[in-house]
């Protein structure tokens, strides 16, 4: 399979294709793969699931349709993909605040740092926005599987605040669901373009949730 | 034309048909209009959008297609009413907290109990999960306008909560983003068996954001 229309040149607004360029063949199709799942994000954001063709996407590529089948047996399996790699970000913040040391509370905090990046990242659209129901049964049931350890690995952190303190005694679930549903409803307003960067709304998310609303009773 | 299917009998499962009963004229197409959005509304978050057609929606109601089309031209418009109605809901309860007398904070956390309530409603699912992407351009901005109004209104209440010295000095626009995300991330955890209830689910919002998480320091 020639890695084929390689040589056309990058147009305008397009990222740079890894097919342009020669790298090591070993590390070469686990690359491309990533790219396709990448281009695949973004292609869904802007026009959503059923909106995209694999013919786009092998266009926004400059690769023809058969050389995408390489690296993806078809549409469900890329969003699956996106999905899993959106909720692997999250885990990867979690897995870090679960080994440090120090009050629960900060550690949660930090992990509120890292969901914050993940949203807004190229998997966050997918992850909170496209349907669960665009996947099959099996995979659909992964998904839920893996949100669902996310969520229990959360409510954990925000039990191990309670018993050491540093969090006030508070329905842990429901917290946890308030928490995650502030920081996931970023999908749905946060521009690229505008003035607060993820890190600062996840400090003025932290300052809510720190010291609540109340003011003088 | 014959409202016609009436005649068959209730199925189990099946919600009752208005078209099954006979009514004062009059209020018959706006009852039967009103039907129509909500069993589309029900079925949209039974299947999803694009896997209900108008012939699976006639069918639950027991009715033809064209009885359905003397309601509705279409499937976009059917979508559009059960975003429009969720968020009229949401909006009838900005309208009581606007008017009410006291603290901005308790007026808010009112608000918060009626958005709850309307999230969980026979239109929440389409408010939140649908994709405004199924709207044609036109419909889908007059949404963002209500949408964007609400969110004006909400953040009006805190403005006037910190005005009133009944909440702390915060940042307005993300507090109210963190409200209407912990509020609407209930459309994807929330189940109808679920031992609380929303009215219950919103104390314990309530309580995390009025109270914050902070422990001892």
């Amino acid at each position: 399979m020639p890695a084929a229309s390689a040589k056309s040149r990058p147009r305008k607004g397009l990222r740079p294709s890894p097919w342009a360029a020669r790298r090591r063949p070993r590390h070469e199709h686990a690359l491309k793969r990533e790219a396709v799942i990448v281009a695949a994000a973004h292609a869904f954001r802007e026009r959503g699931y059923h909106n995209t063709s694999l013919d786009d996407l092998a266009a926004s590529l400059r690769v023809t349709k058969p050389t995408l089948y390489l690296y993806v047996p078809n549409k469900e399996a890329i969003l699956f993909e996106c999905f899993r790699a959106g909720l692997a970000q999250i885990q990867a913040s979690l897995d870090e605040s679960e080994r440090a040391e120090g009050a629960a509370r900060e550690r949660l905090f930090a992990f509120i740092r890292g969901y914050a990046a993940a949203i807004v990242g190229d998997f966050g659209w997918c992850m909170l926005r496209a349907e669960d129901q665009h996947l099959g049964a099996a995979m659909s049931r992964r998904i839920k599987l893996l949100k669902a350890g996310i969520d229990k690995r959360m409510r954990a952190l925000i039990e191990a605040g309670v018993a050491d303190g540093s969090i006030r005694p508070c329905d842990t679930r429901m917290t946890a669901f308030a928490l995650a549903g502030a920081l996931n409803w970023m999908g749905h307003w946060y521009r690229e373009d505008a003035t607060l960067k993820p890190h600062d709304i996840a400090e003025r998310f932290i300052d809510v949730f720190n010291r609540g609303l109340r003011g003088q009773d």
